[in-house]
């Protein structure tokens, strides 16, 4: 018997974002063939799926989860059994785009192991439209996550970037917990080269989104917006 | 006067794939208000603003190229001026987003040091849709463009990513001229280590779209489709 294919199927980054502003409509014929969904949190994708007003009555569907809480492997292995027997599914993360920033590619990786056929789909992604609208290096360039939390491995995260982005022209990116931005910025400024590039880039795809780079000692004398609680990427070039 | 605004329009990665089919439809209305096209390449802009059925003539619009061939500095600067006289612009380039491996991103830098703004649009990214579909560590990797072309160069380089790769389990991607692709892949098997991963994602988002991911000493007795001339991303994790 055939396998199923897995398919990627990003979502809105923003709340604000009604679902086929941010997405190809050609992805709907694909969401309204699913019966199975694996996902990161039930409850915001039957809301995305509904809000997508998708073919099929959402109780119809069959959601799993995979996420932080979920143990690896075995869970793992049953998330993909379906898929051995003939059925398709889809993976849909919290915001944007499945497998980057998220456990999604845990399946992914479980799919190719088996030979079973992963479909990627367009969506938002906040890191891609970030590196689009910084104006940094995008020849070469990493997102690097989450920095540490501990005051004192973060510095050194950030000094570290610093000086891998100058040594080898490669745009640092990196997330921080919303509520953190505020914070985090004023530590970049305080401890980055002042000719370093900083870009900040808050609420991506989302009405309100604003993105901005500048040298570190520009920044210290300007006006910004306020960060607190905005989704942002942050990027040193 | 106000400043006009830099809009960042994506366009297909692949020559099969309909414009609507890989962008969503609310790109349409930035698309259908601007005259002024920064272009990486006028004839490939033109069909693709003419396959999207923009609501303007073509021949009305203005197209200026910046590409490999554009002459830095006073180049840029010429290319900006509109912006600044309140004229918005998009920037276009040759397949898939704009800005990201190629040579956009010296508008939009030219743009954040005059203080004008920068809008990022969705659209498909074969390194984004790479990363998702390759079951590989989508929380922390890097796009390194090219490889060196000189043999001794070009194999540094690929034992220097697989070294990162598992040093920082940061996964890896990189590209090739598309004619040159078998011989890369075959290089990859000769000089990575027998459990390192490797990624090959072929002809993105296009209908005959193939992405695996394997153990090297797994792809090494594997039959593998037709390599050649076909876009390929490569990530080693």
């Amino acid at each position: 018997m055939a396998y199923g294919t897995l398919y990627l199927i990003p979502c809105p980054i923003s709340d604000e974002t009604a679902p086929w502003e941010v997405l190809p409509a050609s992805n709907r014929e694909v969401m309204d063939a699913l019966d199975y969904f694996i996902v990161e949190n039930t409850r915001t994708a039957r809301r995305f799926l509904s809000r997508a007003g998708i073919a099929r009555p959402i109780d119809m569907l069959e959601f799993r989860e995979l996420n932080e809480h979920t143990t690896a492997g075995r869970a793992v292995e049953e998330l993909v059994q379906p898929l051995l027997e003939g059925r398709s599914a889809g993976v849909i993360s919290e915001a944007g785009v499945p497998a980057v920033a998220d456990p999604g590619a845990l399946v992914v990786e479980a799919c190719h192991r088996r030979g079973i056929r992963v479909v990627p789909l367009v969506g938002p992604s906040s890191i891609l439209l970030a590196v689009m609208a910084s104006g940094l290096n995008g020849q070469s360039f990493a997102f690097n996550g989450y920095l540490p939390v501990k005051p004192p491995e973060r510095a050194r995260a950030i000094r570290f970037f610093e000086r891998r982005a100058h040594a080898e022209r490669q745009s640092q990116l990196f997330i921080e917990a919303p509520y953190r931005n505020v914070k985090l910025f004023e530590q970049l400024l305080q401890l980055l080269a002042p000719q370093t590039r900083l870009t900040v880039a808050m609420d991506l795809s989302a009405p309100g989104q604003w993105v901005e780079t500048h040298a570190v000692e520009e920044w210290r004398h300007r006006q910004v917006p306020d960060m607190n609680r905005h989704p942002a990427i942050f990027i040193i070039g």
